[in-house]
């Protein structure tokens, strides 16, 4: 089952539309695949303090419909593929059950210097 | 007792210098104070579709010691100050009981037109 | 020839990994567009006073290298497909000549109501 | 006379108020200022490169009237006092002369290591 996480829409993510800024849903993402792979023992700022980055590398993603101010967003995160040097996640923004968004992102894992490394050991495990 | 909402740092907030982007604070602050006014039966999208908005007129800021990667904030708000045209609200961001950031806003409320209104009456009850 | 649109790189565009932050390509993107939309005599303000909405319904991109603070970029536009009722435009991150970051994006045109529109008319006339 | 920096007003930059949201004029204060500095011989890239961070360790700002999508905005920087420790600018945002955001804001210098250091010699000799 896929990971869940909830978030709220506040001021600071809409735009005069009226409506969540396209690009913010990428950050709203962010935040839930963080905790997705702090459930899977993967802590992004620990990687971070040793010098590992998990960088996107590919992103698909489809706006069907969007959210407003004060509504509450679940943001749910599965396994699509896990490779050696690429793992893809499938992401989805959904209101009270409806699809809003719907992403595909794949990340790689490179040291401070950019030079690609195996990504976290967990995925290989996690076969979906 | 001063209301408190938890945020968690992620990299949308962080900058190349390692810590949190200062204008990112004030977007903490919207979320805690949204929070706030939500237990005070005030909530800012019911406001916000009825064509009344609360519009921060003065902010005085003091940043202390950063926020970084992956820590958990603890962002404060209680009430400084009630008039019939404006709220003062003082604003804290901690970690782990230490102050980071310590503000002061202002706030008054308009109507679509920009005129300015009486702020919602539950805030005369709660001086501080 | 495809628009150029330049955009400097500050501390607000990156994040704690030294790098421009994945999300904020997209908003570099939104400035390159707008400006190219003005320049076929589509103004995007003028679109969102008259109630009608640019929106992005689909975004695919790669991100092939990073940019960093204080790099100056070339985010280059042109009309990929137009129809009577959405856009693909490819858009492109450059530094000094090399791609950064290459994204194909759809838009559609809705009113304020989320009513889909004829996309504005210039369009037609640009099939590439 | 004051530094003058250009900035355009786009979907990214406003809030579901139809307004600028009330954070990112520190963005674009941030943008003004780095010109600001670049033209006094201060790359704050380069700093950064060096290990050297120029912090905002205050800020006071007033509010005074909103900016809108599609608007074109002066920020203006000017040298409000400078002292071996710490550097205080005047930043106001302008729409045709009028003046809609003004604020003071006080920076600091310093090392990865957090510990403060002289702000950059140039201020000493522009005393105010």
């Amino acid at each position: 089952m896929a990971h869940s996480f909830t978030v709220k829409v506040y001021y600071e993510d809409t735009d005069a539309g009226g409506v969540v800024y396209y690009a913010n849903y990428l950050r709203f993402m962010e935040r839930a695949r963080t905790e997705y792979l702090a459930e899977l023992g993967v802590s992004v700022s620990d990687l971070h303090n040793q010098g590992s980055l998990l960088v996107v590398t590919h992103v698909e993603i489809d706006y069907r419909r969007p959210a407003r101010l004060g509504e509450t967003l679940d943001v749910t995160t599965e396994l699509e593929e896990a490779k050696a040097m690429r793992v893809t996640l499938r992401q989805q923004v959904l209101k009270a059950g409806a699809l809003l968004v719907d992403a595909h992102l794949t990340f790689a894992c490179i040291d401070t210097a950019g030079k690609p490394q195996r990504v976290p050991a967990v995925f290989g495990s996690l076969q979906p």
